[in-house]
């Protein structure tokens, strides 16, 4: 199957099998995939929150409408944004950059310099919607990944980030929750699995020139 | 290769191989792919331009500091959100379901009730930011999508999206440029091809719970 078949046939899962859970080498990859999105200049605005824990999950399922796929897939992922996006920030990323090419941290002052303009360019409350957009590039690359591997995924805004701050304790590690995927497989009885995808026509879509 | 290979294969492609472009159907595949990726209750938030025009990409790199990809790579992709995300939006695409799905428009109150709802509850400038989340979704399955296709892609924030409004005329269709990415095949000397990937480690980036 090409990745478009994959595409086609994932869905936005709704209701998971809750005896099937992803193996360890499954949720690997699908953590290898988040590591490996890109961001602005790299910066990886994000931490993510891969969660088992019964307690937590029927706390958040509470903060989520009530949902059940946030209790019952067999992984929530939460993507939560980092709120401190600062000058020390941008510093330890080209020290991480420095270590891992094994280059000296001086050669890379250019590279220092635009990366800490684009930060200081932008006032706190741009800091966060721009890392919130990154965590959405996650989003899907997570979304086409685990299609790519014939794991079911479940991307979701519908909860109260607030509360999952307050559940997770995110306010104090400089995150916000941002939006959210259950991943897991499909229960075989999921009728949105079922439902003819709906898009917008390619020349609604698409415009070329 | 796994999806995740194909994901370390992959960069943010700076220099194109301006000798090659993406074949029809290579093409095809990409857009097949952004018009799958998942959105927020399905409303695909924005329009995708695909530019190849010559003319049209000499300006686009004026506003976009000259970066060169933006004139060399095989297509530019710019994902424009909607900036009117209204009503009238909404009930369109319940009409789009209605339709793909052979169902009476009645039998989706619930849903258009929702819909609607979800758009309601926003002011203006929140609708924005949401479309523009959602075309970040889009980006990430694109680039993971050509990863998967052996295609190469170069997402950028590094452009001025009043000036692409300008060039493109999104103000009057209700648009505003959001995200771009460039797409083609890379140069054989495209030195950021030869630097080793950088990415928080997973312990770092990921906190399980």
């Amino acid at each position: 199957m090409s990745i478009v078949d994959k595409l086609k046939w994932r869905y936005a899962t709704k209701k998971f099998d809750t005896n099937k859970k992803l193996s360890a080498p499954q949720l690997d990859q699908l953590l290898d995939a988040i590591q490996l999105s890109p961001s602005s200049h790299g910066l990886q605005h994000y931490k993510v929150l891969v969660i088992e824990n019964p307690g937590v999950r029927a706390k958040l399922r509470e903060a989520a409408y009530g949902q059940p796929q946030i209790t019952d897939a067999s992984q929530l992922i939460v993507f939560a944004a980092e709120t401190n996006m600062d000058e020390v920030y941008g510093k330890n990323f080209i020290s991480l950059i420095a270590e891992t090419r094994s280059v000296a941290r001086e050669t890379l002052g250019g590279l220092e310099g635009m990366v800490l303009g684009a930060i200081a360019s932008r006032t706190p409350e741009q800091r966060v919607l721009w890392a919130q957009k990154q965590a959405y590039i996650a989003l899907g690359v997570l979304v086409a990944a685990a299609a790519a591997l014939g794991i079911d995924a479940g991307p979701m805004e519908g909860f109260d980030p607030a509360k999952f701050d307050e559940i997770l304790g995110l306010k104090e590690k400089g995150l916000t929750a941002t939006v959210i995927a259950a991943v897991g497989f499909r229960a075989d009885d999921d009728h949105f699995s079922k439902l003819v995808k709906v898009r917008r026509p390619k020349n609604e879509l698409f415009i070329h020139i």
